[in-house]
């Protein structure tokens, strides 16, 4: 029986994850060691035990939980590989079928064995709209930590990488057509046929106006995170002989969103301004 | 005042729009030389009279409209010139506004003014679901034409390009969504999770599973004629400096359909098995 979970890194979801964890009577523990205020404030809320550094998160830890951006998987595999952990870890990341096997391989080289996982939804908050689907051995372990949290587990009953293979195609659409919707507002406002178009639109399409608007403020905050996300989609399809073009496209238009990292939920004439005159920050 | 309609090459759309002409009482003309069998069967029935070739209609046109596959756009426009028409031309072809340029000039070579226009909705059948957009002068002479039809006539009071870059922001939703709507389900497919994310999609995205059939059956027949215009988007997109890998792919996409050209509409399984064993007769 699982009795300590460990979650790495935890940012808006993996607190979040890690609260609906202690919510149901488990230990959830956490390692504070370079992370921010903000962080430390709401794992705190959250319920979950600091330890201290990831080695201390490690050796207690009966399960471990790696939830970050897409970017950063391969690279907190590494981390634990590093301290020798032969325990399980659920992968959770946003991550391509491909990325997955180098996670498991990076993983296994330090002792540890995988559960390939993914999440669909927002950070899981009381309202039940959130799904952590699992895939291969080890996943009905993790499925009674959350047995009457506002999480809904999903065993795919599907060996890995199933479950990065479907948020992938999830996300493809989801976050793969607020993309192109973002670029055709922006192409329109180039042109000056912006109110030509939204009356089209009222017309034939009537729900994209307000979708720009629930997208741009929804996409603005966490775009940073999204570009390496469209990158693993696109290499995903392209994987399977399928086009890339959609998500790398994809992955340029949340580049040029990433300044409203960490701000207000931008108005879509936020997002159309930034996709015409783009950041030169970095 | 419009007396005689003169249209170039009509298919499915061009005849339609002649018959709301045929109907409010005005002489609709097109050149049967070269042409299927089918066309000039739907062309009798549309009540538009042959006169035999592009010269003659030329001769006897006071407007010409032009609506033909986006690629042939340039083409028709060069044929035009070659027999130094000095009339009035409406291009309503789905095209870049750089192509709408290059269309301006083929036919002021020749001596002809042209109307910007483009056209969304299906082949005006009585249903009135169908617009018609005009930018620059002579809109309002055309618009005439139609005035009791099943055609919404919309002059945009604008300088063309206008209604071409209309046509391209509108389309860039309408047809690159749906490319990359396949593409996802081909992917999920190819990657044996497609149940799962049918059921995600039941949850969360409930009307993706119908759109997937409803767009499939709809698009493939005239993917073939997409391929370029999703090409056109493209251009369109990258002349305004934002990404246009989505609709380099939606054209890759809508190629590898080809094969439905003149077919039935096809079930969104037969589009995923043609995305992901595409055709190779070409």
């Amino acid at each position: 029986m699982v009795t300590t979970l460990g979650i790495c890194a935890p940012g808006a979801m993996g607190s979040a994850i890690g609260a609906c964890a202690v919510a149901t009577g488990h230990r959830v523990v956490w390692a504070s060691q370079g992370r921010s205020r903000d962080t430390v404030a709401r794992a705190e809320e959250d319920g979950l035990t600091d330890v201290g550094d990831l080695g201390a998160l490690l050796e207690t830890s009966d399960v471990v939980l790696s939830v970050c951006p897409p970017h950063a998987a391969v690279d907190v595999a590494a981390e634990i590989a590093a301290h020798g952990y032969a325990g399980t870890v659920i992968d959770a990341n946003a991550i391509s079928p491909a990325t997955m096997g180098r996670v498991q391989r990076t993983l296994a080289s330090g002792g540890a064995t995988v559960v390939d996982a993914s999440i669909v939804g927002p950070p899981p908050r009381g309202e039940d709209r959130t799904r952590l689907f699992l895939a291969g051995a080890g996943a009905e372990r993790f499925a009674a930590l959350f047995a009457d949290a506002p999480l809904h587990i999903v065993d795919l009953h599907a060996a890995p990488p199933a479950a990065s293979a479907l948020k992938m195609a999830y996300a493809a659409w989801s976050k793969g057509s607020a993309g192109l919707l973002f670029a055709v507002r922006a192409y329109a406002s180039h042109a000056g046929v912006e109110d030509a178009l939204l009356d089209e639109w009222e017309r034939s399409q009537p729900d994209l106006a307000e979708r720009s608007d629930r997208q741009a403020a929804d996409a603005g905050p966490k775009a940073w995170r999204w570009v390496a996300e469209m990158e693993e989609i696109a290499a995903t399809l392209d994987d399977a002989s399928l086009p890339d073009g959609f998500h790398h496209a994809a992955a340029e238009v949340f580049h040029r969103l990433r300044g409203h990292r960490g701000g207000p939920p931008p108005a879509i004439e936020d997002v159309v301004a930034d996709l015409l005159d783009p950041p030169t920050d970095d």
